[in-house]
């Protein structure tokens, strides 16, 4: 077994096969608009944000303009100018006990103080988030990937969005719904919509492109309220990002290629997600435990007995590895979790990857 | 005259007439390279960096890796790096008594208290600025413009750099050098090489494509120590710039089209600078003062009398309008200075633009 290829459940990565052909519509945008190479000015080009608006719009029944949108240099940049703008030094900002650690060191380095709120298979406990606001602490930003978390890959339930909207309007902080992988749905009937639907004066949306485009167009926007979207513009000062990419990616949706590159990678990614599934009741049926993913790039799979820390030696020796727990933890360390991340592998490594992982297990535990 | 199309002297801008085809080297890469619209990492594509260290080491006589580069989002996304690396919120920054307002803006946002030294035909008052480190001022960083500054087109004479650079080894501090315009020579025997060759412990630099190439792609780069180049990629949580960008680039470099692109483009800048400055033997003798710039993509036009605030309301009738001292200010405000900005105006505005100037000078005095 050492002697086969590693296998790396990885980041929460696309599959570079399923990306888009963007080079025609760069060297069309190039060569018709001069605008298109020089500075695009730190919203963004407004044809792109018209069209997002108007798929978040669609998505969420926001009453949406281009005005409610700034773009970013992916989601990742978007959380920046949310933390920049909604947080000031020493704020509180709480965050579900597994998150993006990337978010949570954003959100250190604004200066503000972190809480946890735990998460269950319906995503964020609403009730414990109410627990702290009424043991007084007051949260600037609550911060949620409310919709295929990761990397728990659960959704935040109906109700628990309504509550944690309400709790919002009631203390005063704003929800920040990070929601890179929201795109990814495989039951959409199933997934409620994203938050600022409910409340577009207390919640702010976080959204990205690289997850069903591509991560290499850098592409991500931040949707609030117009007066907060001036501000973060205005006091962005690295003169914005590259406007030829944005116009691309604009013509792609203005010519219903988003819609139509959905329809091409969701299948695919659904049938990837299968594949983990079966191959986990095949080969990990009482080593742990699992809930099937209505969306996203990950299955989380919880060991049944022992850390993950323990597994490594062995999983090393079957040549798989993962992101677990304690990486995503954001206070106390999750030592059970294993993020089974299958968006970037091919379906011929999944099946592999979860047999090595049962292997792992079964022999760090003898 | 009012009925002639405005002619405004504006932004530090290229001529979007001389900007090379960087869609085929894009198309290039993207088809080649899947890492090309991959998440391509906060310090950017080695490639490019290898290009650029070369070449600033070319340039400065510093021995210089690609572990000294990182790339950024333009050179005003390399300020704000620069800034959080070496600037802690209360720290002193000096500037350029007239200098780039999105860096006084940029090290304000990061909590810095701003001084200003004073300039005259040869650049930064060194001397000023030593007045001030006896006088027990410790700066973090001394920000200049040294080469083509804006908005004066000085460029700090030899001497004034080995004091400058001596006075950051003696005192701790560091040298920021601004080099944005600094490949734009019109004549560059009597331009000093980049600062980073005197002493590359206590000089980081900061350069762009924008002006030479297109300022849409935003490429920027930080030349620092490599302790401090991972530092700043470390810290950065925006997932890096478009590496197909950074590629394409590279490509352009390895090719040699970027010398080829400076060959093209310096005698077209060289000749407008021209028609500005026998536009001002022509129209303006005796109105003001000015230098014949060395490079770079600014006459900087100084009132023999009067402010140039008053000058606004015959200007606007003339057609003619310009970014002013005021908006360069750092501290005390400049009321005498206008920056002809030739870059981005074909040369038939150039002319007529001067005379409507001298125009409005003598109408306003009148």
């Amino acid at each position: 077994m050492s002697s086969a290829q590693p296998i790396f459940f990885g980041g929460g990565l696309p599959d570079p096969r399923l990306r888009p052909d963007l080079a025609p519509l760069l060297a069309e945008v190039m060569a018709e608009d001069a605008e298109a190479t020089s500075y695009g000015g730190t919203w963004g080009y407004e044809g792109l944000r018209a069209a997002l608006a108007a798929r978040m719009a669609a998505r969420s029944g926001a009453a949406l303009t281009p005005e409610h949108v700034v773009l970013t240099n992916g989601s990742a940049g978007a959380l920046e100018a949310v933390a920049r703008q909604y947080v000031a030094p020493g704020d509180l900002v709480v965050v579900e006990a597994l998150t993006y650690p990337g978010a949570v060191e954003t959100f250190r380095q604004r200066g503000a103080r972190i809480v946890t709120v735990p998460l269950d298979g319906d995503g964020m406990d609403v009730d414990a988030l109410g627990d702290l606001l009424r043991a007084g602490e007051r949260p600037a930003l609550v911060y949620t990937i409310a919709t295929c978390q990761s990397p728990t890959a659960t959704m935040l339930a109906a109700p628990r969005r309504q509550e944690l909207v309400a709790l919002a309007a009631r203390y005063g902080f704003t929800v920040l719904q990070d929601d890179t992988y929201g795109e990814l749905l495989y039951a959409p009937d199933r997934v409620p919509a994203p938050m600022i639907g409910l409340d577009a004066a207390y919640v702010v949306h976080v959204g990205s492109l690289s997850k069903t485009l591509a991560p290499g167009i850098r592409v991500g926007w931040v949707t609030a309220p117009p007066a907060a979207c001036a501000a973060i513009a205005g006091r962005r000062t690295d003169l914005g990002n590259p406007p030829f990419v944005h116009r691309a990616v604009a013509r792609l949706f203005e010519r219903g290629g988003y819609e139509a590159q959905l329809d091409r990678i969701l299948p695919t990614y659904r049938a990837k997600r299968d594949v983990v599934l079966r191959a986990l009741d095949e080969h990990c049926a009482g080593l742990g435990t699992w809930q099937t993913p209505d969306g996203g790039f990950f299955v989380w799979f919880q060991l049944a007995t022992g850390d993950v820390a323990e597994l490594e030696p062995a999983a090393s020796a079957a040549g798989v590895s993962w992101f677990g727990g304690p990486y995503f933890s954001a206070a106390e360390r999750n030592g059970k979790g294993i993020r089974l991340a299958f968006g970037q592998l091919p379906e011929s490594d999944l099946d592999e990857g979860v047999r090595r992982l049962a292997h792992a297990i079964t022999h760090a535990a003898s």
